[in-house]
């Protein structure tokens, strides 16, 4: 039998006063992503968002919204992030893996929550991530609505975290992007990445080894770090700008993140059975990071399929419409390239 | 320089074909939860839910919509349930977490996302705690529209997971339950928790210590890992029984979902400035494991501020209802508690 001395709940590793300062120092970062929509009660169990139906905007808008849910994290990216003591953007990162899942079927981000699970409390270094992911949500023109921070030193290593996100939009239902529409003929037309994004990082911490992340990347005046480390691209405006431009015509039928694996299982998901993707690789360079990578002795085919290899969102277009969205694409400030297009076939994709 | 054999994605430690096996191994329990509103497409990055406000009935309740979005983790709830080997149930702490907060502002769940990462896949494992999952999202009557799995062997020890939960609900703006109108004289009602539900695990395990969790709790018939690992009750169709009783009077004031600490923190939270709380700790007797807890050297000012003490829920109820909710509660299979009441004060809570 243990002594009866009294234990208290810091004791066993948890501050919840400490808990409460903190959550008051990300107030600040999540109001700076807050609209007249958000009616966050302070102190209240739940985060309230209205969907303000009652407005005129809404409603000449939205006869029958359906509500889009998605849920990501950053995976083992954290740990490199943590390695070169640069988290801010793993905030950043987190809002783009929900927001460009959420923005696939044409709807418009509303409001994100983020878990962020952590050995300790570190004050400074969680506010950097708060601040991150209020970036990402401002990029993505959504409401940072609430979050939970989870103290559990048991399960995170010193030093260690982790985190998840999750992103609610809206669209209207005549309105969604239903790959089901996608035709032969149909053209391809992607948005370059910053590098890998948030996947792969397995991967990529075993190929980086012991080098140090401060070493130059050849070619480039970056180091390892900063190319590896790049915040994920946030493919919000540029889509909305798209589909906002074409509220008749279906002109996009259907739209791919690259996540979670390459173009080709990416690229695979919008495909109706009967139809094929012609992905012609010769039409983009990828940056300097995936050679790096290459070179430590990953093969083509693989680095294909586990890398975005440079393109971080594909659309599927109307044909006769390609050259005006390529348009729309450069206007709203992106670098759009045609990737190839959609043939007869079974589902499959084709690089060439 | 590393030696220039191919490597492939598996090696280091991520198996994208063992992925997509489990994939589709949780599909089953998500369809499990779904009902008309669930607009899902096989393969779609991004989980629909249609509000259905075409439709008379979604049009009668709701004229102005807020959307809620709540998220928790199940604490170190988690290791406990790993060590005892027993972590179905944790999939219905992760809901209950989420949908208990959401309801306390009147609103109905209307859909859940999990985020779970794991050190590797374990498919069995992993297929239970989606089957708690998909339990708590049917007792809450909310549908499991997606969910993320991440493998971070680098992140978590062999055999540990984490899990996010993210819940969305909607209220109708007029019919938001919102503390402000909370007022001297009114009567608190509380409902039994199942045990320490997913609050105070770091404090627990420490009290556990090298305890064979498989001993006998003393005058209950359980175990330890019985009162210990007793999933988070969900009190969603008791409280929608009461709100839905009373459409135009407001005879709610008030909700807390004890989470997070105890009774003080969590029924503070729902107090106006100028009123205090009044608990009277006689009118119920907290559950054995809570006795088994304090013996082990906690005092007893600290189990009520880290543990629920055996109420899982409060409503605060205009007086002249009291007996009323009393009864419907009763009716819903709850076995209310009336707790004590609402006076002039100051923000606090006072045990009596």
């Amino acid at each position: 039998m243990k002594s009866k001395r009294a234990v208290t709940y810091a004791e066993a590793g948890v501050d919840i006063d400490a808990n409460a300062r903190w959550v008051d120092s990300i107030k600040a970062a999540m109001v700076s992503t807050f609209d007249t929509r958000v009616c966050n009660r302070h102190g209240s169990f739940a985060g309230l968002f209205s969907l303000d139906y009652s407005e005129t905007l809404f409603r000449r808008n939205y006869r029958h919204p359906v509500l889009i849910g998605c849920t990501d994290g950053v995976g083992t990216k954290v740990l490199l992030g943590i390695q070169a003591k640069r988290v801010r953007d793993l905030g950043i990162d987190l809002v783009a893996m929900s927001v460009n899942d959420l923005i696939t079927c044409g709807g418009e981000p509303l409001f994100f929550l983020d878990y962020l699970a952590v050995h300790k409390l570190a004050p400074a270094a969680l506010a950097e991530i708060i601040e991150g992911v209020a970036d990402g949500c401002r990029q993505a023109g959504c409401a940072l609505l609430g979050g939970e921070t989870a103290e559990m030193p048991d399960m995170y290593a010193k030093g260690h975290f982790d985190l998840a996100g999750f992103a609610v939009g809206v669209v209207e239902a005549r309105r969604r992007v239903d790959p089901d529409r996608v035709t032969p003929g149909d053209i391809l037309i992607g948005l370059p990445s910053s590098g890998p994004h948030s996947n792969g990082y397995s991967l990529i911490r075993r190929l980086v080894g012991r080098r140090k992340l401060t070493r130059p990347l050849r070619g480039t005046g970056q180091s390892l770090a900063d190319a590896l480390l790049a915040p994920t691209r946030i493919y919000v405006s540029a889509v909305r700008r798209v589909l906002g431009h074409y509220r008749v015509k279906r002109v996009v039928t259907a739209m791919a993140h690259i996540t979670g694996g390459g173009l080709p299982e990416n690229v695979g998901r919008i495909l109706p059975p009967k139809c094929n993707a012609v992905i012609e690789v010769r039409r983009w360079t990828p940056p300097p990071v995936f050679d790096w990578l290459q070179s430590q002795g990953v093969d083509r085919d693989e680095m294909f399929r586990v890398f975005n290899m440079g393109i971080g969102y594909v659309f599927a277009v109307r044909p006769t419409f390609a050259r005006a969205v390529h348009r729309l694409l450069h206007r709203a400030g992106e670098s759009p390239i045609v990737l190839g297009r959609i043939k007869r076939g079974r589902g499959q994709v084709e690089l060439r």
